[in-house]
């Protein structure tokens, strides 16, 4: 398949000199030429080395023509390298419960070509959404989740996630099981209404509250084993203050967990973050 | 003494019908103008009820003359009603250990007007600010603390603490004894150098870069027994990301630390702050 | 008509001893228990005074049952003083153009609630947004605006505007006449893609991106005879920096308009806003 | 001299392709290892190429090794290519008028090392801060400015400007001629108290009063002939209501006017900043 389309590289190994050099004559070498290239060095001496460059090929280049230079740049350096076309448009599973906002932020900003993804199907173990997702023409399943059915209803998610690259928790109230979460592990990103690592666990508003903080927060990051402890990707909060009870946080909060979910979606899509340990790399 | 100057009155009690009203009455029969007033009321049915008045008294006011009527209006509404004059400065202690940006924040802030306030003096563990205290015309005690004889510091350092208005922890690395948390209950301030309740305890830069968060934070509360878990008074983030090392986040960290500090004492300063139960009503 | 539901006082008059005493005495006598209160008096010694009070009366006061005591407050303080119930639903007419980014945020607020007003219609010079009007069960109305035929244009809008309490210029690219703009002067509000007063008139953001600005903006304001300089209700800004080009800008911006317009609504809706001389005192 | 310490490489050049494999191959022939890299891409087809390298050489290497490839490198490209060593410590001399705010929040930076330069002297039109200078130990200037002589004042001040690399405009109120304008030219940083473009000129607080802006802001920007109409380097804001007077402002104004000037120094300081047109490249 010709690479007609700009053409983006994610790149990490451990740092050592010449790096730089090496990647940009294997590009030159394709007749590619680096529209935008961001680096990141934790340390020159023993840290890891991380790359995103976006490349536009010549016309006609085959991506097979590419495959051997890339992997012998890869082997070179213990590289883990990431070729991704940018005309691809990835498909992205929402998990649902029952508060929208986030779903329809991400429906609304895949709508207008923010986020260059779109939803290919809403899960919820709610009916809730199903009126909108309907009018939207976005194809909604409802998998109520029993505390005694879990499997069932895990499974039955699952098998609707084939040609899925991402799947976003948008307040999606259940815990999935380890087996599931390392399925998709790396391309799998939840909101969590507070600013993390406080407010771990449910009712993070009624918590925020009750500690009197005067700013709440939002947190987007991956999905790992151990609950609200993934790589995080965004967070941002809001002032608050002592007139703001609960529900006037849950209000406030909508807003920041739309808008940092959909900035971490953005990113994700746009194969914009590395993960390395429990920390990311993003290049905005 | 006459009320030539500018007084401020602090009211919390029960929410019931009537208190503005009777407030307002009260002032106005003593000749009162109210400056400004701000009020809150958690639940106008069983909630606390919080007012803060300025009010300017007519020449020749005397204090004693004032003192039986808001006598009369604190115990009819179950208040508590605090009078301070605006004319008296208040004096700080500041407590130091190595790092010493809040305190020359304070310092600065001090000088200029910007907190109505003196800084009377500074006591550390560390002799390191004791030159800087000395050009600036502060009295300046370093009273080291030795495990085996902490509490003979803190004896030190209690005895030195006479006319003074309010305690500051700035960025004072040293735990205080119960009792003397207790003295000062409500009137001593720590700055916390994160976004509280994250990262609680030593070094929360440290403990913020391995947790890959994107915003830090810093927080100013009362002391109290219980490490870290004052009431709130003001917190501020900054953003971060993948290119700042633990030196930065200390780096970046500082600004916020002496802005959050220095708002929270000025606020102290002006009777801004009301505390309830665990939280703070600050009418900025 | 029984003032069973929470009622909303706003009042602005000339500064002077014993405003709040008397409005509170008013409410008092009448039965009334003030929920949420707050001033604002620019300088007592000649500046403006003000108020924003909620009250609670008892079940049953009829409505005409408190003008009088109103009307002698107001008269006796040369105040400005109006009433409004919580109970009445506000109605909005929203006027856009190409960009329906704004509309779609106040529809979805007011459907959640979160601003709690209807939008009653919408009038448009592009059928642009049609479809997503006729979905949402939103009259919707295309008026074309053809240069030499703007008054007719007008008049056809003007004539739709019954029982409307709030005009919404909800990036609205036409300019209105002056008759227009004083009929609805106080109950129209518009949002400007730049943080006024910087980069008045039309594209904001090329003129931000040629400035070369390191933050950009986005200001709603009651609309006056004089463009983009009313009184402003709320700005806020996104940082932004040489990586963005104009269309970054753009995308960029959508998101703090469609914010700062919301809570300029929001709180126009609940009447929080008092217009002094170009001056807005907002209560929120 | 070798070049024993870490090397700052900033380029700016037409884009074209092999840009950044020419530059790292050069650095790697030389046995530079490339420790951090930013570039920016205005357009690959006919915009700009920027970038900013770190660079640590082996111990040893003599500078004039280095001067060939560099030469080379640029004159191939048509590249603006400035080397700066980490090692020498960058020379400040700080204008000043009555507020010494900014300048005191630099000599604080540059004390802690925040800001790796140091003030090498101060000018001021005012005796005010001759005796925080003298305790500081930084030299001070005290010329004042007479209508009538301005020029003999900005001689006077000229002939102080020796082994200066950088001149700070930290709120100095005197208009400087073309000519000193030119001789400074992009090496002279300027403080404006307002969010550019927005209230350029005199008194901007009590502008941003009048106009009941929302925000009140501080720009730092290189200073050009045309006043505050030089390159951005960095603004910020801060939240404002009606409480605030104009002295309110000014005092708000205060804290965002030091931060914005000492990211802006210490960004040109660490040589993050390219100037192009009338537009500035940070990579921070």
């Amino acid at each position: 398949m010709p690479l007609n389309h700009r053409v983006r590289i994610l790149i990490a190994c451990p740092d050592r000199p010449g790096i730089i050099a090496a990647v940009s004559q294997t590009l030159l070498a394709l007749g590619g030429n680096i529209v935008t290239a961001d680096q990141h060095s934790e340390d020159p001496d023993q840290g890891m080395f991380f790359m995103r460059v976006e490349v536009d090929f010549p016309e006609g280049t085959e991506e097979e023509h590419t495959a051997l230079p890339f992997q012998a740049l890869a082997s070179r350096f213990g590289m883990y390298l990431r070729v991704s076309r940018s005309d691809t448009r990835k498909r992205i599973a929402v998990f649902v419960s029952r508060e929208d906002h986030c779903l329809k932020e991400l429906a609304w900003q895949c709508e207008t070509g923010e986020i260059g993804a779109s939803i290919a199907l809403v899960v919820s173990n709610h009916p809730h959404a199903a009126n909108w997702a309907k009018t939207s023409g976005i194809p909604f399943y409802h998998i109520p989740v029993i505390p005694s059915h879990k499997t069932d209803a895990e499974a039955e998610a699952k098998a609707l996630l084939h040609d899925i690259d991402l799947v976003v928790l948008a307040r999606y109230m259940q815990i999935l099981s380890p087996g599931f979460v390392a399925d998709w592990a790396g391309r799998m990103i939840n909101i969590h209404h507070s600013f993390l690592p406080a407010f771990i666990g449910p009712n993070p508003y009624r918590q925020a509250f009750d500690r009197g903080v005067k700013l709440i927060g939002a947190t987007a990051h991956y999905v790992t084993a151990d609950l609200d402890q993934g790589p995080i990707i965004e967070q941002d909060v809001q002032r608050v203050d002592h007139r703001h009870r609960v529900h006037d946080l849950r209000r406030l909060g909508r807003h920041v967990e739309r808008m940092v979910l959909a900035r971490a979606v953005r990113w994700h899509v746009e194969d914009r973050v590395l993960i390395h340990q429990n920390r990311t790399v993003v290049f905005p």
